[in-house]
């Protein structure tokens, strides 16, 4: 097999298995290469990567060791994302009163999704996290394509505990966004004492609904390093969870005057 | 640039952005090629493609012509993941009682998620939809996946009219599953009227929730042309709706003797 083939079947298995560690041995025995080989296709496959600032190859050195792609984006491309997301909210039709805005479009776009989950998974791909956990319903689509990124298994915790989750634990928590008491609950077998979560959702105002994610989470144990968020409100300034990464901020929503004002990240 | 890396820089842009047209001159006057040679280079990404069993590139001639990557999966990895798929399903712990199993893991894992989405995509590609909806919360994964790979914007339908989502039409159907009424939502931006529709579900058993669907989106004037579900069960044999693809076909859930018995479709 000519070198160019085989680098582009390479790429698309790594590519197609986002942070999923092959043995060395698995492409090697496939193509019929010696590791050395190998090394040279990664290496290029590493400049094409870089090349379009689409994440990178990690090579893992001894036992247990291998190679696997962690997607990534440029600076350049997420400053591109920005001003599209930006654009997008900025269309005034969204305000519905009461300083709401209409993004379940923005929300479920594969473009923005997938586009969103490269820039958290390289904030976050070096975390040792178990689990992308989310509370349904806006942020699922960004929460599972940064899941499949970072070869995750994704968690989603309910509002109201279905009888199709099994045993439940459910919390109740304040929602400054919706000014009342509201509940989550998470499946029992969902996750396993111990372990550690990223949590993404698609909007936070105080902070409420992802404290009320810490804390169901910390019933199990389970420890959160990491929060995403796509979109933050700057008022209130003190937010209920500190450490967290958003990545348009949306500074006014002037009814009156029909403007919606925003910033977008740039520590990203 | 060499070819190898100029191959793999376009292989990684189309794989990045599926089903996006593009033009051909925006490759040509990026890597400063000929025509003849960047048809050259979709060959070699076809012949890489198709060796992967992972979709293939489209070329449309004149004008509004370009070219695109469409997502697709051969019949062996099909077969292999409804293999891994009722593995995982055969586990009896997820034994609700009264016939429910617990498949949020599975509906929710990335690498289900995505190549069950694959299958949708290859399914599906040539129907001219102009949408890919699904119903809260289940299937969002696989039908936001399916609806990145298709290129469509995905539409999340409500159980319940939420103010985020502006004005909505709502319907009650009849959910034989959790015999009893149920309700759905869906905003009224959401959708334009006289387009075409594609639904992806978690589940099917009588089809009620997908009848509902169907009929929400004729409210809007939206016809469906497709629809795929992950499971399905065999019984009730007479389904409410008909045309539909599904991937796992489950015969029996024996509680007493503890055996889930399934079939993998096989024309797929």
């Amino acid at each position: 097999m000519k070198k160019n083939k085989r680098v582009g079947m390479l790429m698309d298995e790594l590519m197609s298995n986002p942070s999923r560690l092959f043995e060395s041995r698995h492409f090697c025995s496939k193509y019929d290469i010696a590791k050395s080989s190998l090394s040279e296709d990664i290496k290029l496959i590493n400049e094409i990567l870089d090349e379009n600032g689409s994440g990178h190859i990690e090579s893992i050195q001894g036992v247990g060791g291998g190679i696997k792609y962690i997607p990534g984006i440029s600076r350049e491309r997420i400053a591109d994302i920005q001003k599209e997301l930006m654009d997008a909210l900025s269309d005034t039709s969204r305000m519905l009163g009461g300083k709401y805005l209409y993004t379940s479009d923005i929300m479920f776009d594969g473009h923005f999704a997938s586009n969103m989950a490269r820039v958290f998974t390289q904030k976050f791909s070096s975390l040792g996290a178990d689990y992308v956990v989310t509370v349904e319903t806006k942020g699922i689509a960004i929460a599972s394509q940064t899941a499949f990124m970072l070869g995750l298994p994704l968690v989603v915790i309910r509002r109201e505990a279905k009888y199709s989750e099994g045993s439940t634990v459910s919390i109740n928590y304040f929602s400054g966004t919706n000014e009342r008491i509201q509940k989550m609950s998470l499946a029992k077998r969902a996750v396993e004492h111990g372990r550690k979560a990223i949590i993404i959702d698609d909007f936070m105002r105080g902070g409420g609904s992802l404290k009320g994610i810490k804390d169901i989470l910390e019933e199990f144990e389970v420890e959160t390093v990491g929060i995403g968020v796509a979109i933050e409100s700057r008022l209130p300034e003190r937010k209920k969870v500190d450490n967290y990464v958003s990545i348009i901020i949306i500074d006014e929503i002037d009814e009156e005057n029909k403007i919606i004002r925003m910033t977008a990240n740039n520590n990203l």
